[in-house]
């Protein structure tokens, strides 16, 4: 899937950085960068990796074609020798970094980027923006997931946000353990599975909410789901009933009290011998509202807004640092945003019982081993190629799983206070 | 610029629609949506419209094609004769509304959809999609930029959203009054400004800074801006001075507190004869920080996380509500979110000095008109062929320019408070 001018998705002083680089020489310095949060967005106990398999498709097309460089020319962001060095330009260096559905905290190095310094800088823009809003999203769907005990969400908050992040988003709560995603194209780019059935607009359409039911259940058969609380809801129920019959998939309540609703639509659905109709609710849920949703009989969450912007964090703060030149470490001294240089290694520690106890970042060495420790970094691109074996969607989610079970019960907790684990940065030995 | 799978960027529920509608008939009903608000964000005082033209460019484009459509049958998600009117599928209704740079209240009918259902109902996700996002964006920014009093904004938040959201987000920053993007792509799709000189890394990248700032002036020039705060500003701005001479444009600061700063780098550099040298300065800047810069000596901002998220309201709350079928309206009568159904006329109306008193808003009907009334509304799309004469961006950010000057001054402040002007809303006469 080709899309537009994906290397121009870069901030302006990437490539004026480039041009005065490629000027004195400096640009062909071996350079590492690494992308980490200084701190964790308020309420977070553990942040999300994702994004990084949508990030690698972009990586392998980011090319400056003709006309990119020709508007780069004459708008005067670059001068010759730069747009000659654009022409050629395809990262050759590596990229390794913490898989898809890997927990981070402050500090954690989740990706690593070698090489050049000019080939690396032009792509902090892209990258940033791909995990930042990515990762934002994942780790409130999995608050969501985790609020919802077992209980199905489906995602369906792409009319919120743009239209592209909309995608990205339905893909980072699938990974996050959401089930379904209203978002069509997510389903074509990613396979996830989608559902829906109408809105209220098609109630209103009809004559009365009886034959907009018929109309949907003639198309759409019973296993459907009416949505009833365009005018009364439990006429809306009664009418759904008597058009679909008990053997009615389910009804979706998208306003008012929700706890209140639930109960009061499970009893008159069983009183009307529909039993095994499921009852969903949707309407503003954040992880807060489903976990109040907990005891009432609810049966599907759908979740729109709070998911795609990231329930009160919009993006992760990532940031993308340069740690190393040469092999020597650099670092930033400017106050309060005191980093370690060097690239790092970081492994999570565990009990034996596989509690994970501990992340360790090593800085330009080797964590000192413990048994149960497990190693956070893979690598992504090697020589420039992405490697062939980097981790479905489908293992992500399955990995994101495994990782929410094996941090200590409080760090699921939808309340603020610490990271789930302690997370130690050894510095480089001097 | 062809985009991949625009048709698909739209909610399951809107072809589970179309299906049951063309199986009942009710798929030609000619209908009428519109597009409101029913409350503004917590804080705001007015809306902007924001992100028509990026849409009209979309809809044009927005037609499934055969594998799109394969995938769609494949799935589950229309049956055979939904397919076939997918084929065919092209609006081919009327679209009208505010122009962007408009302001718009809770109840303004900011865009009305005029069709059949089903042409009509497919463009729902689609519409919401590109104007909350974009409407959320502007009204940030617009406020930023009110409080920045005429000294210019860069946008520099890309890395903090979604890689195409920084791209519309740069654009409806623009819009509202941003002097310059850091975005490439926004200058290269929309003609916007961009600007941007270097980051921390180029400066850690060399032997130190003098030697940075070297390369930099010699790529750049003395029109450049140098970025002092990697180690010590202090040191930095007197290396700046020593190296570019006190012919330097600018340098930035992004880190401390920049009140206390700006006032020791302006004496600083004045001490050093860098009196015309400007101050740029940038780091989690929001509207409220920028207004509290306001008696400091900054020439000009840098604005990043704040304004690509909306600065606390990353989505608009604008529904799309179908309000009229076949001349009839149309209203869901749920709990707490009574609407006026039937199509909207809409007009602002003003005292003789300009200031903007009201806004009317009357059903079925036309305004009775008074003196200094100003009509909301405009064709965008007739006959499914979208208008020659679209506003242009720097109509439209003219326009919104404008548009603030004509509200009362209270609707300007940051504080939180009634909307600028009250809406009437007249219902259809019975």
């Amino acid at each position: 899937m080709t899309r537009p001018d994906i290397a121009l998705l870069t901030d302006h002083y990437e490539l004026t950085m480039v041009s005065a680089a490629l000027r004195d020489g400096t640009a062909e310095r071996q350079c590492v960068f690494e992308v980490f949060a200084r701190r964790l967005p308020p309420g977070r106990r553990y942040g999300v990796v994702a994004g990084t398999g949508r990030l690698l498709d972009l990586v392998r097309e980011f090319r400056f074609t003709p006309e990119e460089i020709e508007f780069l020319q004459r708008t005067g962001v670059v001068d010759e020798p730069t747009a000659t060095w654009l022409a050629d330009y395809e990262f050759t260096g590596e990229i390794s970094g913490y898989a898809e559905g890997e927990l981070f905290f402050p500090g954690s190095p989740i990706l690593t980027i070698a090489g050049t310094f000019a080939e690396c800088v032009v792509l902090e823009t892209l990258i940033l923006s791909v995990l930042n809003h990515d990762c934002a999203v994942a780790v409130a769907a999995a608050r969501m997931v985790t609020a919802a005990r077992g209980r199905p969400i489906i995602e369906m908050g792409s009319r919120r946000t743009h239209e592209e992040a909309a995608v990205a988003a339905a893909r980072a709560a699938y990974l996050a353990g959401f089930a379904f995603t209203s978002n069509l194209a997510a389903g074509h780019r990613y396979g996830i599975p989608t559902a829906g059935t109408a809105a209220h607009a098609f109630t209103l359409l009809h004559q009365d909410e009886p034959a907009a039911f018929a109309a949907q259940v003639a198309a759409l058969g019973k296993q459907t789901t009416l949505l009833v609380d365009t005018y009364d809801i439990s006429q809306g129920i009664r009418n759904a009933i008597e058009v679909a019959g008990p053997a009615l998939r389910a009804v979706r309540i998208d306003s008012g009290d929700l706890s209140v609703l639930a109960q009061q639509s499970r009893d008159l659905l069983d009183s009307l011998g529909a039993t095994d109709t499921k009852i969903i609710v949707s309407g503003d849920l954040d992880e807060y509202a489903i976990a109040a949703l907990a005891a009432e009989p609810v049966d599907i969450y759908g979740a729109g807004t709070a998911v795609v912007v990231g329930s009160g964090a919009p993006t992760a703060g990532l940031v993308y640092k340069l740690v190393e030149v040469d092999g020597r470490p650099v670092v930033k001294r400017s106050e309060n945003k005191a980093t370690v240089g060097g690239r790092k290694t970081a492994v999570r520690r565990h009990k034996p019982t596989g509690t994970a106890t501990e992340e360790i970042v090593v800085s330009q060495g080797t964590v000192d081993p413990a048994p149960h420790d497990r190693p956070l970094q893979r690598v992504f691109v090697r020589d420039g190629r992405v490697v062939p074996d980097v981790p479905t969607l489908e293992q992500s989610r399955d990995h994101l799983r495994q990782c929410l079970i094996s941090i200590p019960w409080e760090g699921l907790k939808l309340s603020s206070g610490d990271p789930a684990i302690p997370l130690t940065v050894i510095p480089a030995r001097a």
